[in-house]
């Protein structure tokens, strides 16, 4: 265990030993976790694209099933030029709009600063890795159903708890580091449940498991998660791209569990209707996240002698579908 | 060449010498053809499901690119136990109806009567083999864009030729026969283009090339051809499919050209914006032709050593698709 006191002050504290977190892209994810975080004593400073003017005049709305509660006044910015270094950056953009971050991050992060990437996909983190090549990257894998439905106004409706794993600087998993643990701890203050993994690249892989087939699956069908649990065909389409996402990741190196996929279906089977992220996006017509979370995971098992071919076929039906929807 | 004259008299026509002709399936495509031939001169009676009655007091009409007719007068039947026995049977249902046929058919076929069967998909011959031991079957692959656009109402909007081929009864192409230049006679006598086939496995694999791209593709992503060629990412799912089929039907002993599916793709971008037959029987709620079009050439590839994978994978998307429009 790492020694709370000694560490909050090794990592340098803004003045008055208040911790600063900044929110970089105050949607769904980092507007929920942003506001539990200011709601809990945590000087947050968020970051707005759109709904900057509104949010100035009335504050964040978070609807939520474990009680709603709102932000009369915050910490709102719509340029990063304007925000304070801080000591944890949440960086909640989808990652559609992560060519953005080499402009953002140095507004907002000093040397010693976390960065906590609350993203979809693949190597997600290693963009920032090239943007602070020194700096501290944990990656945030979020098991949330939250929704931005109007300006300022989030509406949490199940889960919320965060897989957080450290990106490691060379070949080996960073293990459970003390900033990892650091997090953990400011999230949890917050209400938030935390589990730690020691491996970055397998808690992503995992993640994708989920993520390949029922994004793509839903978005394809435009079908929720229960549909698609309920028709043979889709089922097994599932079934075959999960089967797929373990072999790709087998072949990377990362040895996920035999029966990892029937755990994942049985866990879909018990859950409400859901809406996938991938779904979301598409019916407010934002842009796909297919390249965090097709291609790029394609593409490493292709690198590595696996090709992923009913994904692949996702990911271009995708692309389609968003092109046109775009349109 | 055959001896016209000896030859209608050796399959020994009908009393006057007029042809018989029952058309199992009036509706785009049976009607169509079932229409042409009558306003020739031919003696047509019509099967009829769910138009029966209507056709009965109204008639068949048809709106056509080539000039609008009708026919005021048909003989039309609601059910097939009321019908002659013809020389020539046409049949034109939707494969998905193909097991009606067993009690259709002996009520229409006589012993040397010939079956021309207008479908869609693999194996639709042979399944009337089953049924018709001894009988000549010829299968037609139409290049024809009609649609019933309402009761006894068809409308023909481009396009009508018919490659035609026979089912051979032992393991080589039939090849070009009496029977097969007969029928192709008596279709030209109503004005119909039809091109003469030596080997039907061969004609419906290269059909397949097309229907099993653009078919499944255009229902998946509720797309007409134009609009999955001028997108890059479906025009490659497209020409990747038609790989497949290629590959597929190479494994089943049919030698494609090298260049089949640029062809295809090509004559398919000079088209016409196109809603191929499943799109169109996907928009009327009727069920879709996944057997015959998919499953079974992907089971017959897969029993010759070559697996369809991005076919199948369209193939489980449609069962989905075709299960909730209906349900």
């Amino acid at each position: 265990m790492y020694e709370k006191r000694s560490f909050y002050e090794a990592i340098n504290f803004g003045s008055g030993g208040i911790l600063k977190v900044a929110v970089i892209g105050t949607g769904a994810v980092g507007g929920y976790y942003g506001a539990l975080l200011a709601s809990h004593g945590f000087e947050v400073h968020f970051l707005f694209h759109s709904d900057f003017e509104y949010v100035l005049k009335n504050g964040l709305l978070i609807e939520s099933k474990d009680g709603d509660f709102s932000l009369e006044s915050i910490n709102a910015y719509g340029k990063p030029s304007d925000m304070p270094f801080c000591d944890i950056a949440i960086v909640a953009l989808k990652s559609t709009q992560n060519h953005h971050l080499s402009s953002i991050l140095p507004h907002v992060v000093k040397k010693k600063s976390i960065v906590v990437l609350l993203q979809n996909g693949l190597g997600v983190e290693e963009e920032i890795a090239k943007i602070l090549p020194k700096a501290t990257i944990i990656g945030g894998l979020c098991f949330l159903c939250s929704n931005k439905v109007g300006p300022g106004h989030i509406r949490h409706l199940d889960y919320g708890s965060i897989r957080m794993a450290q990106l490691s600087r060379n070949e080996k998993p960073a293990g459970i580091t003390d900033n990892l643990r650091f997090i953990a701890d400011v999230f949890k203050k917050a209400g938030i449940s935390v589990y730690l993994e020691k491996d970055l690249g397998k808690a992503r892989w995992e993640k994708l498991v989920w993520n390949m087939s029922y994004n793509g699956m839903s978005v394809v069908l435009n079908a929720t998660t229960d549909q698609l649990m309920n028709d043979p065909a889709s089922k097994r389409l599932v079934e075959e791209v999960m089967m797929e996402v373990i072999s790709g990741a087998r072949a990377c190196g990362f040895e996920l569990a035999d029966g990892f996929a029937q755990q994942m279906l049985a866990a879909t089977e018990k859950m409400v209707a859901y809406s996938p992220s991938m779904k979301l996006d598409f019916e407010a017509d934002r842009e796909l996240e297919i390249n965090t979370i097709y291609w790029r995971p394609i593409q490493t098992a292709s690198n590595n002698g696996y090709e992923m071919k009913t994904a692949a076929v996702l990911a271009r039906q995708l692309e389609y579908l968003d092109r046109n929807n775009r349109s």
